[in-house]
């Protein structure tokens, strides 16, 4: 690392790429690595859903870490700002360059390799830029699991879930993108490697590089291969679809199931009747699970590597005795469990295309927020009301990863609101949700990160010194500002 | 944090304590809070097995955190050298100052409270000080689990387990220190206090800094309290005592153990016979499990919270059906479950009684290394080779937590050889042993941190970028270097 701190300058976006560096460049990653025409560029620059558009010098897309090392190095040298990119599909802007950028945008995409399984260790080593869905699928080739579950992951790859410590729907269990890592490489901000790609479970020596670089964003390095952890395939898998009397009674179900599931509960989602409806008006095909008419609803699923043997009760058997008994309890209102693979995928369906239907609605409001697990009750109850006083008339979905305290609390337009008319309410509602979140000593960013989006949000609702720490780090690790500039923090 | 680095030179260990800093050190935590008798000071500056002894020019022990911050902001102020204590139970000498520290030794053993417990959310909140058996208990208490189990549990402080992120034999399961907390409150080098003290499961604002001061062992800041996880109560466990074939059987039989319990596997313990021989010559009471005559066991242990009900399961059955299905497959050779509370208590008993044995037997060598868990075999293989290579007639008793790839890699000096004889080889066989785990890609300190002890190595071991960046963090986050001057790195 480098020892004199030079003086930062928030406001110069990087020294500009000149024809000499864009040699090379050129020279490190060639042809095939570099995209300077503008139309080709649009796909990099723009957030995926097109709500913020950036700019760069050029798209440099290096083989492997010796060319990231070496682009980094000559950007460090030179001064040039460098945003990281591995399948954009983050949801604050993190991977969009601001529109001020004047450097290069570094994708991963080609850096797509598995390298190594060791399924009797229980991992596996990739490259940054591998599909998040092509690792599930060597994992169960190989009959294991790798649990890092999310809607994109068709095209989100790896270093850039790993980069923002995604979640999904598996983090019960297995928790979030930190926990399923047992090694790094990453390129530092002045172009050296750190080799920390061990596949180890135990290392006490010396700090926590790994978690660091885990959920920085970019900003403090750029992650380039991981030794994933995995776990045994799930072989005995049961879905139920709840009706249950308020979301009091899901934290209770949530607390009894670790125990009746023989501690096998893989996911527990929260969802609404108004949000069950709204998915099966859009999403061809999604079915109604249950015909109930309570307003809160619970997707509960358990599951065991062990397979379901003769004889011994298997998930469901566990579960069909749960749900008699919260029922008795008078938790569960009614219930059904999956009989057929279609069953439970219909479950599933409506749970995942809860966004894709918030599209087709129309205008929405969303947050993603985190308190303590036993205070979701109280966090709804006092969101919702917070929300309905600025706006009486919209309309609320929210959603829960209840198991983790993570509430999607998502609000429609009111019916025939246009865009720009909820906007207008929108700074106000935000200030309402977060300054309860805050309240309640909960996160205003449980699993999508800060990027662009939350970067003032952050700023006025973490402490001073809080702040002031991670602008100690970054400013020590990054002296040049050139990682992803203008991300988490302004310096 | 403070905005210019102050020149750094390591080999002053910080400033005097003079008359009137004590004073001000009596005013913030009053006469109760400090000792200054140079025999009352012993048990606190000498390492608790007596392997190191240091000076301290004042113990001071704070009741609360806000006299942690005045006693860190007076130090601060003055340049005066922070050593902070937990239990003293150590074995790197982390927590024991150096014999030119001049400044002070702050110890959290007044700060013993549990302030809240939710055993809905699963969480404890408690003060650095306690003991960490009293925590266990604690969550025993509210039929929850927290599952940090280690030999010193009944004199360890929490705020130490953390501050090393302490490992022990539910590591498997459950993961190190750093997976069983979900907020940290940490008085930082200029006396400020970060209030990360969230009871979050999810929360992706920005940089992650509760793992940076887990396992920091102080020199970044001194952790006051933590949100600890909680689990559910374990209400089925079954323990089982195995001759197996060799080690590699051991990692074969663990890959199968995940499935066949469904996924309750809770700890996994290889040990030799040698070494269950000598805890039975050495510690009054203990029974041999299993008479056999081959040289490699495995203690089993499935637990789950599922209480047996009667006609279904339990985990005794499913550990009878695997272990009668690895008879089979010949990888365990005999076997036997504990029947009863006495018989499982046994087992553990020889497990844990391995160091008290070790030390009753006479003077030994002992590496806590690890490996990725598929090359523990090779590891025991090439590692017992290499040592019986410089001293033919040493006694090895390799200990195995397996599922963590940690092994306690012990000697025994041969028969007859005293101490200051085999500290003779002690350096070539520290050389040999760590230079086979850093070319497997491995850890030279998987549990136990590295504190003074091992300071030397990480240097020798660790690449330069690595320390660099190591250095970078200390330097920028303690810039007086007074937070455990001379621990984990030389700056």
């Amino acid at each position: 690392m480098p020892g004199a701190a030079l003086p930062i300058d928030p406001s110069v976006p990087g020294a500009p790429v000149t024809a000499a560096i864009l040699d090379n460049l050129r020279r490190i990653v060639g042809d095939k690595g570099l995209i300077l025409e503008e139309h080709d560029k649009q796909p990099f620059v723009t957030e995926w859903r097109g709500t913020l558009v950036g700019k760069a010098a050029a798209i440099v897309r290096p083989a492997n870490t010796a060319e990231v090392s070496a682009v980094v190095k000559l950007c460090y040298d030179n001064g040039i700002a460098i945003v990281p990119q591995g399948g954009n599909t983050g949801l604050m802007g993190g991977a969009t360059p601001w529109p001020t950028h004047r450097g290069i945008l570094l994708s991963l995409g080609r850096m797509n390799h598995v390298l190594n399984v060791d399924p009797v260790g229980y991992s596996m080593t990739v490259e940054a830029g591998c599909i998040l869905e092509t690792i599930q699928e060597t994992a169960a080739h190989h009959d294991r699991f790798f649990p890092l579950s999310l809607g994109s992951q068709g095209s989100c790859m790896i270093g850039g879930n790993l980069s923002t410590n995604a979640g999904g729907v598996q983090v019960l269990r297995y928790g979030n993108a930190r926990n399923l890592v047992l090694g790094l490489e990453v390129v530092l901000p002045n172009g050296e490697v750190w080799d920390g790609l061990r596949a180890l479970k135990k290392d006490n020596t010396g700090y926590d590089l790994k978690n660091l670089f885990m959920g920085a964003e970019g900003t403090l390095g750029i992650i380039t291969k991981a030794v994933l952890k995995l776990w045994p395939a799930p072989k005995d898998v049961c879905t139920a679809w709840l009706a249950i009397r308020d979301p009091q009674a899901a934290i209770e179900i949530l607390s009894e199931a670790y125990g009746a599931s023989d501690d096998n509960v893989g996911s527990c989602e929260l969802m609404s009747r108004a949000g069950i409806d709204m998915v099966l008006r859009h999403i061809p095909g999604t079915q109604d699970p249950l015909k109930a008419e309570t307003p809160w609803y619970l997707l509960l699923e358990w599951s065991s590597s062990r397979p379901r043997l003769d004889g011994s009760a298997g998930m469901s058997e566990k579960m069909e005795q749960f749900l008699a008994d919260q029922l008795e309890a008078g938790r569960v209102l009614d219930a059904v469990i999956a009989q057929t693979q279609a069953q439970s995928r219909n479950m599933w369906r409506i749970r995942e295309s809860k966004a894709e239907a918030n599209r087709a609605e129309g205008p929405s409001l969303s947050y993603d927020v985190s308190v303590a697990i036993s205070r979701i009750p109280e966090f709804i109850d006092k969101g919702l009301k917070a929300v309905l006083d600025i706006l009486p008339t919209i309309r609320p979905y929210p959603l829960g990863h209840i198991g983790d305290g993570n509430l999607h609390f998502s609000f429609m337009g009111p019916i025939g609101m246009d865009r720009a008319t909820l906007a207008q309410y929108s700074a106000a509602i935000t200030r309402a949700v977060n300054d309860l979140v805050a309240s309640m000593g909960g996160s205003i960013s449980a699993e999508h990160g800060i990027g662009i989006e939350k970067i003032d949000e952050l700023s006025h609702y973490r402490s001073k010194t809080e702040l002031d720490v991670m602008r100690t780090i970054k400013r020590a690790l990054d002296p040049k500002n050139i990682m992803n500039p203008g991300k988490i923090l302004r310096l």
